[in-house]
């Protein structure tokens, strides 16, 4: 093979830099999951075929990667199936197994499958890769991490309030201020819905309702009456558009615009009992925004939806969502098991803090100190030295040629290493070090000790 | 869907004490590898097709596992090539990607595609999973961790002793003390196959040799002779049965044996060097021990093999492996870049350390303390002193429901949560909150810093 070799399109490798700077955000992500009494959970990365399909809508099920039957998968083929020759037809006589497609189902499986060890309610998160057969474009890959904390096995709205807490904790951790956290509540669209006579088309209306922010309030109208809303309903939508105001006060002109829902009415005091607690509570640097037009995964949710965006100024999709789904574990023939829960989207909370500039320089340091080899007895000499600083903590390593000095301090500069230590036959006879560093040009001669003060 | 699901043959869930108890070892792992100043890096869980196949041999490319096409793919399939229904010829057409089956050729993959923007000599560490559709049994699994360490682009052997070295550090900070870190040399096997005249032999040689420990001398040697290996070669071997003493006397024998083969005395220098450097530097728990039957991978390494024993009383197979293998990127077109590595066995590791006790107890802890919900008001005033407690870095929660104080304690209990805090209004009037500590039974009221104090 002559020509470079690549990586399949959607994918990447990630470099030391990369990989250190992920390695941050999880680390923090993670921190707060466990402070906030999340345990970790981990699955398999493929899942038998039927697990998974069906569970995503119809273009769920064709963004599923399929994993290929080992063996003579052919010769379990029915021949008058194979000769049809339909790629849809065969898929699930050659493919057993499929690779997992968000962590939200395979939670669900989880905790159907071992809901006899499960103390409930059980407040689990978990940050593995997930893999969609997307067409891949900016930002949007076929390989990509999830980050999620759920709680299962309660109804109780605490679950949003904390929800709403650990957004801010995550992002103040990350020193990425200002995010705006959105909450409503698929009850309101619900009640919204059967106010203005449509709620056989409680999608079509949200999906428009959805866009206000894109098209603005004429098209949105436009594209209501299209989906068969009438105009009259549309007219009493007409408050909805002017919302203002602070949380209370849009929470209040909602009680006007809902009051003959039942469920509507129930939405809003659900937002009203979290916007409370967090009033109370306080946030360290989010903000709570209440919004009606947010409706993300509908079909999914039936309580809170959560939706986070980056700082204004920050050009972002939203870099965290979630909500309330009443019946998480219905689909695996385990009912009324209510959950709620977030997820993190790595990518885009790295590219975030890249362009803010929030890594902290101590992520991707790597070595802090690189001795310089001058031969054999100066290397083991060195080495001695190297155990000793490891084992106080100090990242430490040993250039492995006796190279060109020149050679040696160019290694040094690229990988950047902050310091170098210079063992000759001189340092070698008076049992010293000589410290070099890098960036100032200035050197000391130094014990072990103290060299190891010096770099600890 | 009624019956229970379940996950694919050779597949794991991971409940939180395990994944606490894996991501222990991976720590202490990651650490060490920092120390001695390896960087990670981490690629995409499938590869081309291409990038894979060829590489691990006939028995690999069947081990692996290869990912369907989306879409209609069998429209690109040629009907002729259809018709002939063979599984081995068709799967080029309808699969184009792989998954990892292990970290080595990826990163030679990575290596060369990245070749412009490394500074050699590179020392990467990567810990992924890597998936095999092997039998599952006993300890063997279709989706494992590996955990390598390898430097390219330098034959300096002092990479070889700080590889002793760093298995010493691993295992020693996981307090598995007494393993043992086998050493041998391509060389030396190459060595005894030409001083026995079975060159040509080689292979069918060493896999003889390799099974001294198991199956005994005698049948070692009529392996031998089954095999072509000629008399007179055999009876040249018999010092090699019986070598003995400390790992410079077994030099000092094989100096011998070998006098003939300046290839043989190569490796003899290679060992000899390496011994020596341990023995001034010295190592922490481990032993280092020449086994001139150790064998593995034999037709990839070309200078050091490792292997790491669990200690003596313990039934496990090797934890660890590793060697130098002279032309790590060739296959991919870029020539005379040496490479040498060590891995690490996830999964035996945990046997061991389960097995002898030795996780420490802390790995397991999840929350530090649990308030109890006596309603809407005391959960509030509870969760503003949880707010405070996790801004310390104690784990704290809410209980989220109003549920009965028995239920609510059994919680607690089952969950082994050291402590739970009870606010009723008396705490509430107090500004006080009641400490119970549930595997004494004793309680104390205490204000907000006190509480602070007691569980920081």
């Amino acid at each position: 093979m002559a020509q470079k070799p690549s990586i399949p399109k959607g994918t990447r490798d990630f470099n030391p830099e990369q990989v250190a700077k992920r390695n941050y955000i999880f680390q923090t992500i993670q921190k707060q999951f466990e402070t906030f009494g999340f345990q970790p959970i981990e699955t398999p990365s493929f899942e038998n075929s039927d697990t998974l399909m069906g569970k995503y809508g119809e273009e769920g099920d064709r963004l599923i990667f399929k994993i290929l039957n080992s063996g003579d998968y052919l010769s379990k083929v029915d021949d008058g199936l194979y000769s049809e020759k339909d790629s849809n037809k065969i898929t699930a006589s050659i493919s057993e197994k499929a690779l997992r497609y968000d962590l939200t189902v395979p939670f669900a499986r989880y905790v159907v499958q071992h809901q006899n060890e499960i103390e409930f309610p059980f407040k689990r998160y978990q940050m593995q890769p997930v893999w969609r057969a997307d067409r891949p474009q900016k930002g949007r890959f076929r390989e990509f991490y999830q980050c999620d904390a759920d709680v299962v096995g309660s109804t109780s709205l605490w679950q949003e309030v904390e929800f709403v807490q650990l957004y801010d904790s995550v992002f103040s951790a990350l020193k990425l201020e200002g995010v705006t956290i959105k909450i409503n509540n698929r009850k309101i669209l619900s009640g919204i819905a059967e106010v203005i006579g449509a709620s056989d088309k409680l999608i079509d209306f949200t999906v428009a309702l959805d866009k206000l922010d894109k098209i603005g309030e004429e098209k949105v109208k436009a594209e209501m009456l299209e989906k068969g809303i009438s105009e009259a309903g549309i007219t009493k939508l007409q408050p909805l558009f002017t919302l203002s105001g602070d949380f209370n006060s849009q929470i209040e002109q909602l009680k006007t615009i809902l009051s003959s829902s039942e469920e509507g009415r129930k939405g809003i005091d659900e937002l009203a009992f979290i916007d409370i607690a967090i009033s109370e509570l306080g946030l360290q640097t989010a903000k709570l925004q209440l919004d009606v037009t947010l409706a993300r995964g509908l079909n999914y949710y039936t309580g809170a939806i959560f939706e986070v965006s980056a700082p204004e100024g920050v050009q972002m999709g939203s870099i965290g969502g979630g909500g309330r789904y009443d019946d998480l574990t219905g689909i695996f023939g385990m009912p009324d098991m209510s959950g709620v829960g977030i997820s993190f989207g790595l990518d885009r909370i790295y590219l975030v803090l890249e362009e803010m500039n929030l890594f902290p320089e101590t992520v991707t340091k790597n070595i802090d100190v690189l001795f310089i080899n001058f031969g054999e007895a100066e290397a083991l000499f060195s080495l001695k030295a190297i155990k000793q600083l490891r084992s106080y903590g100090i990242n430490a390593e040993l250039y492995p040629d006796n190279a060109k000095m020149k050679k040696q301090m160019n290694h040094a500069n690229k990988r950047q290493i902050p310091f170098v230590v210079l063992v000759g036959d001189n340092e070698m006879e008076q049992g010293k070090y000589t410290l070099k560093n890098m960036a100032l040009g200035d050197q000391f001669e130094l014990t072990l000790q103290e060299l190891v003060e010096k770099l600890a």
